[in-house]
């Protein structure tokens, strides 16, 4: 009677992905309570992101998001509503940075592109898939770029 | 009469780096409200983390921490505490890698060690510092292996 | 030495209800704090909620509470110093309606009413009690009406 | 440069529902976390979901999550990925039923059935949609029942 | 039309209080969340609450509660359902002593009794009710021991 | 191989303490979100701190943070990288006094000063130090005051 949910799933071998293939992800605005939120979770309380003061006498003058805050949002927004690959599983980042502030108030949402496909150095039978992700503001700047790396089953010849 | 908190800091010219420096953190034990926490948080509903029973079907049988998760927490884990060096920023992240999965009840730290000290490209007057940082859970595994880096200022010569 | 607490009781047969009793609660203001509480808890990220820029294209022109967050948020008002009814279980609703949309700032209070006394169609001992919950904002307008069902005992004849 | 995301829409009129049309969810695992964090969100701590002690004097004996907190998951379950459809909006709901309860480690997933279209009372242009939203837990044992009244755009004739 | 919340208020004269009157509270379970959940507030991580390998060498054996998380769940339950006394305001404590720790399963509940009674040593118009609240576990040992000073009118003569 | 984290350790003998040792904290602003998540832990829903509506018939105008939140903050940030001392526990607090309201916006931090070492009346091998703590807010006024007791142990003679 009792099954587990059935997760949306999209088989696609390393063959099946080509460079330029793009996506993009809903919108979420980051607030003053997602700021507090993730120092509190992290229990990372740098004066950039929780004390208003201090940030008067910084150029940014507000507090600003983490951007480990907003990498770990960008992800969830990527995620939303997406297919499980069955033939493929993340392996990490090969290249994070977050060339622009978010401030409370800003509304960020994430570029996903195939940007590369390279063989795995060890594993014949997998292969490695690279996107870029561009999270970008309100105002079209990019404030967290990030390299995901996916290791994918190859096709049997 | 009221003054801004006066923040510790190191200051640490590139120069002042020396590769084979290591810290260590406190550590901290996951529970499972971290790992909802981290999903209510990043909108990251993916079946790993929170469908158990459709972990029980997988290898690794238990709900499992998102890595974006332990990331976050392994660099709250590096920042409290620490004191601010006026001459470095934070540049981004070359590499994150998650070998072992992070489940609830686990208790992980985090070592830090200056890995390399590389010029700037474009900026003669600064330099990029490169730590490893290593966060380990209770058994000495690896969970998550994560290349920082840092923009620092270099000596007026 | 050690008990339990002892919970606050009024004993209320279906017979000791009349059409017309009303009682209302404290108020709450709903901050934006609540609102992005509300998405992580419940996994509603619709952009309604959570795109301030989307919101702006949309009539309402900024983010309002899930509807959902306003009835849980009713529901707690109505409970904070209720006692226990030791004859009464709560049996559901018959309807709930959202009229008005809660933005962040506003305040809202509930007026309960007994609007209906109905008898169990298949437990003659027991009898329904419907109340007609009102959730006002600070402007008086209606932003949440729910047809709450109790099941209650009726006295031994 | 900058625009708004994209939401994923699929219009649909009254005339292309269809009773009978099914739909179904992923799944979500409600953890001890899960049951704090509602009572703290709505301000409800009746004993039955947060004092340990006085549910073992009760017929369920252990905590049970609120019936509000499993009716906004399985809100939020519903809503994740799916898509606007610009002609309908929610209503609200005409029944709500908590036919078992749910305790901390139990796995939730939605099933939503197309169960009635109604003509609308006073706006001809527009139809209603009963939607009947069954969440069952592992076990398969309907936990929530709650039909969604959609307010729907009628083709022009 | 819109009016603001009616209080319940108990109005209630230096005079009126009396030294042994008591009350009790309803109870609350700390679960393992809401000692993250302090830690995270609070941003107190000491390795006591939050570091399960470490306690596992100190004589507590498991996480504790944060002292001032017991006291501040405390205050929350003294609170909940009670009416606002017009002539008294919150003056502070006077002491306050952890005598047990609270661990995750633990349940606890407050009983308050009036303690002392003492003039204002520069307002003739107010007196001091000092009221100590005794907080205690399902065993009936007490985890929390706190003396509450009310700041209240004293009776026209 | 897997060892557990090292804390930083201080160890300072009863004697080792000397009236009028001060030392300062970080500073954390106290946000909208502070004052609901204290709320919601703590279960205080008092109208000062979270309904606008009364506020504004009260002096005070706005929310206000709930006391023991400032408190249990100004621990929080007392303890942030500061050492353990293997030669002392804490024992309580003698007073605690709030005799400024902190909003939503405000910046606080703490200055905590050695004021007192006393004997323990029955244990000859450990004395008292008590610290004075005072809270500021960006103006220099005073929040909370609170005294910490510490139950140290003393030198072998």
């Amino acid at each position: 009677m009792a099954e587990n949910a059935k997760y949306k799933e999209v088989a696609k071998f390393w063959e099946d992905f080509e460079i330029g293939e793009k996506s993009s992800t809903n919108a979420r605005t980051i607030t003053e309570a997602d700021i507090v939120m993730h120092a509190m979770h992290s229990g990372d309380w740098m004066p950039h992101h929780t004390d208003a003061e201090w940030c008067k006498t910084q150029p940014f003058k507000k507090p600003i998001m983490h951007g480990n805050g907003t990498f770990s949002i960008s992800t969830g927004l990527c995620i939303q509503g997406e297919p499980i690959n069955p033939h493929g599983m993340s392996y990490g980042y090969n290249k994070i940075r977050y060339p622009n502030n978010v401030f409370a108030g800003d509304t960020i949402k994430v570029v996903t592109e195939v940007i590369d496909k390279q063989d795995h150095p060890k594993s014949p039978d997998h292969g490695l898939i690279i996107e870029g992700k561009t999270t970008t503001n309100q105002h079209g700047e990019c404030v967290c770029y990030a390299e995901h790396v996916i290791f994918v089953e190859k096709k049997k010849s």
